[in-house]
């Protein structure tokens, strides 16, 4: 019987490895630096390498393994295939096949936001749930959707790109991804930033953000401090987030929606914001779904890795 | 060998019968009257004899049908239970379980809008892909989500209630459900001619609509014609459901958008209005997305219920 599962997230700098139980419990967690150079050609060598090390030194018997999951930042294909990474500096890449065949384990390759919704699921905010929508609000938005435990990977390597919904906000400077009016640009740490700068601008009410370097951090420790203007930057975000998450809901129907990444540490109130506009505008039976903070962090990634070789 | 399987779609009027090969070649394909009278307890036993009746009349061994698909105007859980059904009179009814001890066949239970979706995507404009949106255009706007040849069936019953996504428009009453600002509201029929009646409350610009009744026919068969005016409510309308639809792409990421229901009637000029709000606001990857019409109109149901036991 399989007794192991390794789950590995490779981010542009570091490679996040994870040693598990089938239960989820981690055996040992480690780090790697993602060498890029090279058209990032040392990384499969370097992850296989890692893997096959802590093999070694902990006499684990390959038979045991249930298999290796990685989650890469970047579109993936059903077949585990990566058409390109950017931050990895891959071209075409054909991940699981080549994993699988260097270290002879069934490998498992997913987009890392949702790997990191899967992790969420098994063992973090979304525990004892099949049906997730995980929402990252870092510099961007990430997302990924969960539907009877399984990644939702979509047709085109897109599936819960929702920092990319088009969102009706006076955004007047174009995405990252070329569109204007992504939910990254007013939901995100930087969109956060960026809505209080404007109305900072707008007008001369008093704020303790005024003549200080504006950050999501420094907005909602505003509003916890009662900030007037703190509380209405938290408000128009929340209208976006909480209406951009309604919508999702009405597609999806989710048990839980899982908020992570920096900007929610701010807590339960920046949970309250978002799902008071939510409430304003899901569909009845959608208003059921939980609400939760993402628990696991950076560990996300490795965990939902490590998940996905298990169904 | 199976070799039959029945698909029935239940109306709040008729009850649409329909008995396939598992290739999904239509044998034979009847009605019968919805009777929703006491609490429409007659509902299953009739149907439940109109089955009977063409296995007897077909001379077919029960041992040949792989079972029976329904389809229902309301939610359905994972189980085939139906807690209510307001136009069939039903509170909870356990419709699977019920059918399937009556009839000695295994039957599966999916809502009626899912169920369509479903056979639009096995023979319908749909064919020959497994990941779809359905949008069916009539006095609502309904929504089914195929991943995987499979129904996407929500948590709470709404899995595709994309009628009922949140809108940034001018609707100043709350739509059937409660909520104001559904897409439904400027999206179907009934949207149309509000959009329409609005504009031209607003000018005094000529149009050929101004002095009829205005219905979603004649303001696209006034868009055919040129006229200015309804060439804007064309554009508005466009503008809500491309940008709805962009949004559903960037969480599930489908090959195929499916616009069906009696305002898809209007054709090719309704499908690229949509299609250029779409392709204005889908996220990159999401932009190869196919648009087709629905191809199979009231027949939907029965072919999608039909193909739900084939799984």
């Amino acid at each position: 019987m399989s007794k192991y599962c390794f789950g590995i997230d490779i981010g542009g700098t570091t490679v996040k490895c994870g040693l598990f139980d089938t239960e989820g419990n981690v055996l040992d967690k480690w780090e790697i630096k993602t060498r890029t150079e090279d058209n990032g050609k040392y990384i499969i060598p370097d992850v296989a390498a890692a893997i096959e090390g802590e093999i070694a030194k902990k006499g684990i018997d390959k038979a045991d393994i249930t298999g290796v999951g990685v989650g890469v930042p970047g579109p993936v294909d059903e077949n585990g295939v990566v058409p390109t990474a950017v931050n990895l500096h891959w071209g075409r890449v054909e991940l699981a096949a080549d994993m699988t065949r260097i270290l002879g384990i069934t490998t498992k390759v997913g987009n890392d936001a949702n790997v990191a919704a899967l992790g969420e699921m098994w063992k973090g905010g979304g525990e004892g749930y099949k049906n997730l929508v995980m929402v990252t609000l870092g510099t961007g938005v990430g997302g990924g959707i969960i539907l009877g435990e399984k990644i939702l990977s979509g047709s085109h390597g897109a599936g819960g790109e929702i920092g990319h919904m088009p969102v009706e906000a006076p955004v007047d400077k174009p995405c990252n991804c070329g569109n204007t009016g992504c939910l990254e640009q007013v939901a995100s740490a930087t969109g956060i930033v960026y809505l209080a700068n404007k109305k900072l601008e707008a007008s001369d009410a008093p704020s303790v953000l005024r003549g200080n370097s504006v950050s999501a951090k420094s907005v909602f420790d505003a509003v916890k401090a009662g900030d007037p203007l703190a509380c209405e930057v938290a408000e128009e975000f929340g209208k976006y987030l909480g209406t951009a998450l309604a919508s999702i809901a009405a597609v999806v129907d989710p048990q839980v929606i899982v908020i992570g990444g920096g900007v929610s540490k701010a807590g339960d109130v920046l949970l309250d914001v978002v799902k008071k506009h939510y409430m304003e505008r899901a569909f009845s039976a959608c208003r059921a779904a939980e609400f939760s903070l993402a628990k696991l962090g950076n560990d996300a990634g490795i965990f939902g890795a490590a998940r996905m070789v298990l169904e």
